[in-house]
């Protein structure tokens, strides 16, 4: 982890040893540890903790941990079906708002049911499955960040929110993928980060990527993008994704419907990049799409200090929803999606 | 300080002793801790260490700052109007954005100016004229919060930013006050209340207002505001303000021009209540309002513990500016004042 923003260090997951081992992102940048999971019911504590997070990387863990449902080499059969739907239900269950977790919980269960229909072996089926979808995470990234990256021009000023680099999606970064090739290829000359209350993923995370790859930046309230972007000092808005729904509406983390009305208002491009597994086709539109509501201790509490009175109340939504007029492109590895999004998305959902 | 709302356990400021009690701001509420300062030099410092903060106590501070450059009973004179000049400067420039500062210390001077030219005792004059000012913030705030109160209607659900309870204007409270009053005859049934980062004066200050108030409230992330206004959770958006130009553009802590942004969209009103010692008639416009920007380890470190990587950048801007037609009313001891603003301000500033 000496280079968060390497190819070899910047894998937030590891499956070795007939365990998922898990890069606990609560404690970065001040510590780096390891939670190592064996069970399905782990990895889903863990993504449900938030020890992983970020759409791309919680679909990827929870493909590991179905394959932790079944010992290695265990045949298929109605035993390891059992265990196979139990930890899928387990898994899927662990965060209800973004769609990679499903997607991937569901490729997984397909995979079983294919090698149980020949009475293979479901352990390495499961395990072979996880692997590929690991292999694949770089080069689908690192496709859309090339795309999005296009959309740059010499000297920009791009504002990000949340944390959308190698952490959250075991790859090249999806969001911050597009920051990074933008500038691989000189067209950023600097991010605003916002830290991203309640959990600060961004002055934690982003900042800590950005600054492990040279890139300038510098980290913001949340509540400031507005003023930025009223001086003039935000050329771009570019976030990640957590579903992308059949009509273009977009659920991201809290704070992003807010970057995208303030955008809007200022003429700047609002952009989402985002793998094609964030996009569900069988949510209609951001109204179907289930938001989290987490614990209002992470409000109420900072870092573990206590910011509130005692007793004092709280509401926690983990995500918004920015409805699709407000999003300039949507960047996926088959291509930039651009308005009308219902056809854009059908088409490359096809 | 046992009822935070209550008249006499609010005061952030006591002058005894010769000296000012400072309620340190900055510890609440976990810890009640007060500052002692015998000099201008020492409220300068609390008040540039946002020890006390809120334009009406840091204004009512500063007159009693302005008060501590001369003994008790020491006559005017040449000896005097040095002290007296240097103090001022001291205080003047403490902190930039807020106009109730230099209002203050102006209003200080200009009774010294006046005992001066009858060779009086100086001591007394800025010892009386501060604590005028201290009876006069209550009845001004009262006046304000009670007109604003008119406004709404029965089991509206209100939004605020920051703080502007009694412990940030050392009276009733200008936004707070409105909706104090707005709950003491009905027409209130929830607050939600911005937790306003970097200082969190909304989940630490407010949050222990309204509590101590028995007003019914929960803390958001600033980032929030955009999902529960379209989720039509808010009825009206009611902040304070540091400083109000001669057209109407309103400076208030960082964060409020993106709750003005989204209250238009979504076609709620947007409030704000301040004295008319905020309203500068010297300032054309917001453009021309000092932005003061703030140690940018205000934000790479949060309740004292590190968010971001060793070497983070940051910027902190403390305040931004709201253009005048996203106000829909500024609510002032001296009436509402409604578009357009530079008359209806120049009417009440005449």
């Amino acid at each position: 982890m000496t280079e968060p923003g390497g190819r070899a260090g910047s894998a937030p997951l590891r499956f070795e040893g007939g365990a998922l081992h898990v890069l606990d992102q609560r404690l970065l940048p001040a510590r780096e540890e390891w939670l190592r999971c064996e069970t399905p019911g782990e990895v889903a504590e863990a993504i449900a903790g938030m020890a992983v997070r970020g759409a791309p990387a919680i679909g990827l863990a929870a493909a590991y941990g179905l394959a932790l449902a079944l010992d290695e080499g265990e045949r298929c059969g109605e035993e390891a079906r059992v265990k196979v739907a139990e930890a899928a239900r387990l898994l899927r269950g662990a965060r209800p708002t973004a769609s990679d977790l499903g997607w991937a919980v569901e490729r997984g269960e397909a995979a079983f049911a294919a090698a149980d229909a020949e009475g293979g072996d479901g352990g390495a089926t499961l395990r072979e499955s996880a692997q590929a979808l690991a292999e694949r995470r770089w080069d689908i990234d690192r496709a859309l960040a090339l795309l999005g990256a296009e959309r740059f021009e010499a000297g920009d000023r791009a504002l990000t929110h949340c944390n959308t680099g190698p952490l959250a999606t075991a790859g090249y970064g999806t969001a911050a993928g597009v920051l990074r090739a933008a500038w691989e290829t000189e067209r950023l000359s600097h991010v605003w980060v916002g830290e991203t209350r309640p959990l600060l993923q961004g002055a934690r995370l982003t900042a800590w990527e950005l600054q492990g790859l040279g890139i300038p930046y510098e980290v913001v309230a949340d509540s400031a993008a507005g003023s930025l972007m009223a001086a003039g000092q935000v050329d771009r808005v570019v976030v990640g994704a957590d579903r992308i729904a059949a009509n273009g509406d977009v659920a991201n983390k809290i704070g992003t419907y807010p970057l995208a009305v303030l955008a809007a208002r200022h003429d700047i491009p609002f952009y989402v990049a985002a793998p094609l597994s964030t996009v569900d086709v069988t949510t209609p539109d951001g109204a179907s799409i289930p938001i989290e509501q987490r614990d209002p201790a992470e409000i109420t509490s900072v870092l573990g200090r206590r910011a509130a009175p005692e007793g004092a109340g709280a509401a926690n939504p983990a995500f918004d929803v920015t409805p699709a007029d407000l999003v300039t492109a949507i960047f996926t590895e088959a291509g930039v999606l651009e308005r009308p999004y219902p056809e854009a998305i059908a088409r490359v959902s096809g």
